[in-house]
Formats: structure tokens, sequence, C-alpha cells
């Protein structure tokens, strides 16, 4: 069998509690195998663009990124929760190296056409240096990603973290026994929104799909969903959408072909 | 003869000005061997600081980091300088990786001492992660260092832009042969700081003493001087301190023992 390669993404709201982040990290740091942190930080960057009067909009659960929203999301990801994360990696035993899609051009993204909707300076990932990255995870790094990236000529790009979990999972399928794991605040996906019991233990594509056109899913989770049903279309071996409680013990939902 | 390392440490107002950034950068990337970019960012933190409504403090040319201002640093060092840094890098054909100390444990730093001033969060490098840094070199990477580093035990320390170049420098003395050029404002270390035509050609460590004693040199320049000195002291093979126009010509002021 394939090494096993562990890569999770740390929602923002599971980042932004101290005790929460530690608890999911401390797991995560026992996992056998090579291991990936994808992280954003949604939250502070919403908080710290308030205070600097920078007004955030959000259309169909996204940011629009302008120039000053860019600089505060590089600020924020790739600089306090990035190395924040692998600070406190190192006082777990991970050896860990942050970084962000332009470092060593781990992830280059195209800018996302105006058309329908402009996004703004939001990049969608094209080509990953599996080479380079698969370097590191040999040198027995842990790579912690945050969720930006550029465009090769200097441009950086705010890019979806659930994205770059997927992406960075599809990629490195061929190579290891993948394992991405989504751990959100939430207990995992939910049949009914408002209820915390009602997790979907699985899901596959089909039943998603029918969900899906019966408004099942509310629209943050829908983007999670497509990224991890394309993962596992595109070779990862497991997919799981949790909480933090969930997350030591494999709980929340399963998602199948 | 040892393969060149290149180290350039770029100062706070050369970051802050893209068209010289831009030249700098580009010089920089035909020098044939390894490289190391060390750069602060240091006015955009004070302008940051000041929106957020942080009070900046400065005893002796250095910033006293509380836990809002650590943040800032961060945010601007690690975050936005250090990735727009890298992205530019990789435009110019140098493939780059952005680290801060905490990264692969690359830089261990001690938190200074409360007595006789009580700096905040800063630290003073104690140890390099040589053969991580030379892995990587050896990758051909070229490294981007920001002014942040850590204590090992999760506390981001700030550290002092000028002293990681030493340090980097002192490091792979062994190894390299290390040039280590300060790019500043200035165009070299001047006799008479409002003349900008007075810059000092070379300068030994008797003569700097001498000039300390009559109070040639300001404030800022003192703590460059001394890791100017230090990294000579440790093997470095060639230390410059120089003004943007003048680094690609090598001119500036050259250091000796």
């Amino acid at each position: 069998m394939k090494e096993y390669l562990h890569i999770l993404k740390i929602g923002g709201n599971v980042i932004g509690n101290e005790i929460t982040l530690t608890s999911v990290l401390n797991t995560f740091s026992k996992k056998e195998g090579k291991k990936i942190i994808v992280h954003g930080g949604g939250k502070k960057a919403t908080f710290l663009a308030e205070k600097l009067g920078v007004s955030s909009v959000f259309v169909e659960g996204r940011r629009i990124t302008d120039e000053a929203s860019l600089e505060i999301a590089v600020m924020v990801y790739a600089g306090w929760y990035n190395k924040k994360i692998v600070a406190q990696c190192h006082t777990m035993g991970m050896s860990a190296l942050g970084l962000s899609g332009t470092d060593v051009n781990a992830i280059l993204s195209e800018k996302r056409p105006v058309n329908p909707i402009d996004f703004g300076w939001v990049g969608d990932p094209k080509k990953v240096n599996v080479s380079a990255l698969n370097q590191f995870l040999k040198d027995n790094l842990n790579l912690v990603f945050c969720a930006i990236t550029h465009d090769g000529h200097g441009q950086l790009l705010n890019t979806n973290a659930d994205t770059i979990a997927s992406t960075l999972g599809s990629a490195f399928a061929p190579f290891y026994e993948v394992n991405l794991t989504y751990c959100l605040e939430l207990p995992g996906v939910l049949k009914d929104i408002s209820d915390e019991q009602s997790v979907i233990d699985s899901l596959d594509f089909n039943a998603y799909q029918k969900g899906r056109e019966l408004g099942y899913f509310h629209a943050g989770m829908i983007p999670k969903l497509e990224n991890a049903f394309k993962a596992i279309e595109n070779g990862v071996a497991k997919v799981i959408i949790c909480g933090p409680d969930s997350f030591p013990a494999n709980g929340g939902t399963h998602i199948f072909k």
C-alpha cells in the first residue's frame, strides 16, 4: 500500500478558537504518514477589514477581493495564522514549513474571469508543483498551507482554502494514500442546518445531487461538497467532513463516489 | 574556492518603493551562486499600527513589541512583504521560498531579557537550522527571510532584520563564500549624516570604534555596523553597506576586520 498523506483543512471558526485549534492540531500530529494542513482565517480578515474601514462583500459565500482586501487576506492568512500554526506545530513535534502558493511556485493559479461575477483578486488553482512539495514531504516536513496563491506574474491571489485542500489531495493521489479531512465548526454535513444531531453519516454523489436539487444543503456547504467530490473523483482515498469533536474519532460525514 | 552565497538585506525604505525594490531584486537575481534575501518592512508596520490605533514605541532605534505590535509585525513582514517579494522573485527567474524563523525551525531565538529595557516580544537569534536551509539552497531555492523568529515553545518573536542577515551569514560562512550586503536608503555609511556625498569607502573595526566614540554614526547605523562587524568576525567573506543605486556596482561602504 502507498504511504499515507493526511491533509487537514481547518475552517476559520476552528482557527479562531485557540483551545479547539490546539486540540485538533494535537490529534493531527499523532497521525502516521505525511501531513499537510490547509487553513484560511476568514473571520479575522473580516474583523481587520472592519477596523481598517475596508468593506467586505460576499457573493455566494465567497469574498470579493479588491486590492485592500487582498492585502488583508495575505497579512492574516500568510502572515499571522500561518506562522502561528507553524510555531505551534513545532511544540507538538511536527517539523513544519509554512507555505503559500507563491512559495516554490507551489500552486499556480489563474485569476478568475470577471464574468459572470468579478470576484477581484481571486485565483483558481491550475498547477501544483508536486515535485518540489514532495521533496519537502520526503524530507519529513509537515506543510502548512495558507489560502493565498499567485499567477506567476507577480500577482498574489486570494484562493478558496477548501479548493486548495482538494487540489493538493488530487495532485498527490497518484503517490500517496490520501486522507482528506475538512474540519469545520459543524459536526458534519447536516440534513437540517438547525439540528446538529442531523449529521449525514455518508454521502455519495447521487444523493448529493438529489439533496442539492431539494435545497438540503446551505450555501456555505455546497462549494465544500463540490471540492470533496472532486477530490474523490481524482483518486483521493478518503474524504471526511467533520467537526473538531468528531475529528479524532473519524466521525462526521464520509464522502463517496 | 567555495561556492558563493549572496545575502541581501533590504531595508524598509527600499521595500516601500516599488520601483527601487524591483531594480534591486532584478540586479540581485543576476548574481551567480546561492541567494538569500532578508527583509523587514518597518514603515508599513508603523503605518498599519497607526491606522489600528496601536501605538509604536521605539527605544534606541528598536521597536517595543507588545502583543498587538507583534501581530502587526507578523502580518506585514511574514505576510504581505514576504509573499510579495517571493511572487516578484518568480517573475525574475528566481525560484523562491519565503521563510520566517519558525518555518523548519530555521532560526530559534531567545526572548530578550526584560532588563535593562523590556522590548516585549523581541527575540535574539540563538541557533540556525543550517542543514535544513542548506538543503533548500542545494535544491536551488532562493530563500526570502522575514524578520520574525520563534522561541520553540509556540511564541513568535519580532527580530531585527540586520541581525538575521548577519546571523545567517555567520552560520553559512563555513560552507560558502558569503557576500553580505545591507541595502538601505542611504548610499552607505556617511561621515556626515546630512551629506550623502560623504560615504566612507571602507571601515575597519578600529576606525569604527574611534568614530563611535566621537559620535560620528547616527543611532540607526550603530546596530547595523555591529552586525556587519560580527559577520566579518565570524568568517563572512565580504560585507557591504550601500544604497540601492550603488548596489549593482558594489559601491557603498566595505567593512573590514
